[in-house]
């Protein structure tokens, strides 16, 4: 093949490796892929139970009645009033591919050390990118982007806040971004509960991940809601059956099982506090995270990822922040023993075992 | 919900129907969705059989691997030389979405009556369009844009006339856009055969759809070959984990079953031919057509679409070209014998049953 037909992730030397690319990392172990237990994704390793797909939804191009009654669902769950705008793409980052081409070059402000692809997908489109990676937005941004809760360091924006900025900043005709890619552990950071009028709206748009919290990242599925005006722009842009089949149907039925979703966030809250204990006991600094990974600063930080690598264990890891390592939720008690060893924890330390 | 997802499909007499949209039929007759016999779609009725897909699909991001085993895979069945570039998206609808993004303002004329799709998507992305429908290319066209085998006609392009006119556009700075979409029903019309080096390539891109001949339209898979700054430029704009996992693994071996690929041609092949029997024997006079579906005129046909409405029957209709009607391949002897009697063809009139 000449081309890869994605971004070439077999460098892990390159930059910050993309969560769940374990092949990339073969080279660095001898260990068959099956082997590795890889902790580099933020995804759930729960993931919500896939339900029988009727023959039909892949078979079929999608049909209106599916998309809405999607579309419906999604409103729900992440508790849109009418007058906001909804658009749904096939994964997140397909939103972030195509947010930054339906906008006029703009000085855009990318706030503090997050995932790289944003200020990579605004910069491809020919946007002036501005630094602010010590966290303060310079005043001259017309675009600024910000993800919270913040991925790797977990910090949060107050969703009141965020909707003041966005009024300021759509006052000058511009435009505020947030990826609340893990916002669904901790939905009171969302912003779509600001949101009553198509003017609280106005000059904000708000990305979301479903594979994520639904442990679901192969599905492909995110959404976008606010401006209405954006929201149709994206919807425009992606054109009809943008979602597959079994996608809309998969994520309606999620998006309604309340239950699921209540006890996936206590059990994930609940792990991510185990995985914190285990990393303090092995010495490793806690700098934060989500309920879904946690963020730890180790003197001996690219040692330690070595170690993890040669027993077969794979976490994520920052060249600009070389002391820093992100941890993913062990999926289980074997998981957990196996990171415990070989971080030189004693079997009984982890908390509430 | 304030805006659809998509299109909305609601109104079937405000433009040609988009196929697979059976609800927005659903006012036009009372019957329940499940009783409609939608012959309106160009996709193969006798699906891919669909292979246990690992959960881990479904759970993980698609990995380098399995997008690399996939390229491999589609570059086999398309048979592309090495030079040839390749991207991949989900569904050939968001290849036509991207390409008029990622290109300079341009006189672009879309050859003949064909699939609406492209002219909408050139002139959303504030391209020139030119007059082209009475199959001629008008001379000042940087861009021009084909379907090969067209829809709804069928209308057949040699490739290597293809390639030399790519070959005239490229050395004006210009490209040509052939859509294949039904070409893997006549895989000898395909421009791959034509494109052993780079720069063969150069100036043309083919678009290639996995959801029609393989039966499966909800998966949402398309591809695009040609030349390797354009395709790079469309991969670059889709992204990372432009696919679901479930899509790759699907395709992949989907593509490499050469029985099943043969097996279907030849059993689309005689069930095109029954279908134009049966329409001929209804009096509809054939227009063409490919392998999933046959066009045809009748002086009545608007009453005859309404006849076939009240009996539950979706065909493809086209206010520009009233007399015409696009008729999809019963799915069995049931379906078949449900048309012909809505058509007044005596249930013995086609051939070999």
């Amino acid at each position: 093949m000449k081309r890869p037909l994605t971004y070439l992730r077999s460098d892990p030397g390159a930059g910050p490796l993309h969560g769940g690319d374990r092949s990339a990392l073969r080279s660095l172990a001898r260990l068959p892929e099956s082997a590795w237990l890889d902790l580099s994704t933020g995804i759930n390793p729960w993931s919500y139970p896939l339900p029988e797909i009727p023959a039909e939804r892949w078979q079929r191009l999608p049909e209106a009645s599916a998309e809405t009654a999607f579309a419906e669902a999604a409103r729900h769950y992440y508790g849109l009033a009418g007058a906001v705008g909804l658009a749904a793409a096939p994964g997140s980052q397909a939103l972030i591919q195509w947010l930054p081409r339906l906008l006029p070059r703009a000085a855009v402000a990318v706030g503090g050390f997050t995932y790289k692809e944003h200020a990579r997908a605004w910069a491809a489109a020919g946007h002036d990118l501005l630094a602010a990676e010590d966290g303060r937005i310079p005043a001259e941004a017309a675009i600024v982007v910000l993800v919270n809760p913040n991925n790797p360091d977990g910090t949060r924006h107050a969703p009141r806040q965020l909707a003041e900025l966005a009024r300021r900043l759509h006052d000058r005709g511009g435009l505020l971004v947030v990826d609340e890619a893990f916002a669904d552990l901790a939905p009171e950071l969302s912003l779509a509960g600001q949101l009553e009028t198509a003017a609280d709206a106005a000059g904000l748009v708000v990305l979301r991940s479903f594979g994520k919290f639904f442990g679901l990242g192969g599905l492909r599925l995110g959404c976008a809601f606010g401006d209405p005006t954006v929201t149709a722009r994206l919807a425009e842009a992606l054109g009809p059956w943008a979602l597959s089949g079994p996608a809309l149907e998969i994520a309606t039925r999620a998006f309604a099982d309340t239950a699921w979703i209540a006890a996936t966030r206590q059990r994930l809250r609940e792990a991510a506090r185990r995985l914190e204990a285990l990393l303090a006991a092995a010495g490793l600094e806690p700098l934060g995270g989500t309920d879904l990974y946690r963020l730890a600063a180790h003197p001996e930080a690219p040692a330690l990822f070595e170690r993890l690598c040669r027993a077969g264990i794979l976490v994520r890891r920052f060249p600009e922040r070389p002391a820093w390592l992100r941890f993913g939720l062990p999926p289980d008690g074997e998981a957990e023993r196996r990171l415990a060893d070989t971080l030189g924890v004693p079997a009984a330390a982890p908390e509430r075992r």
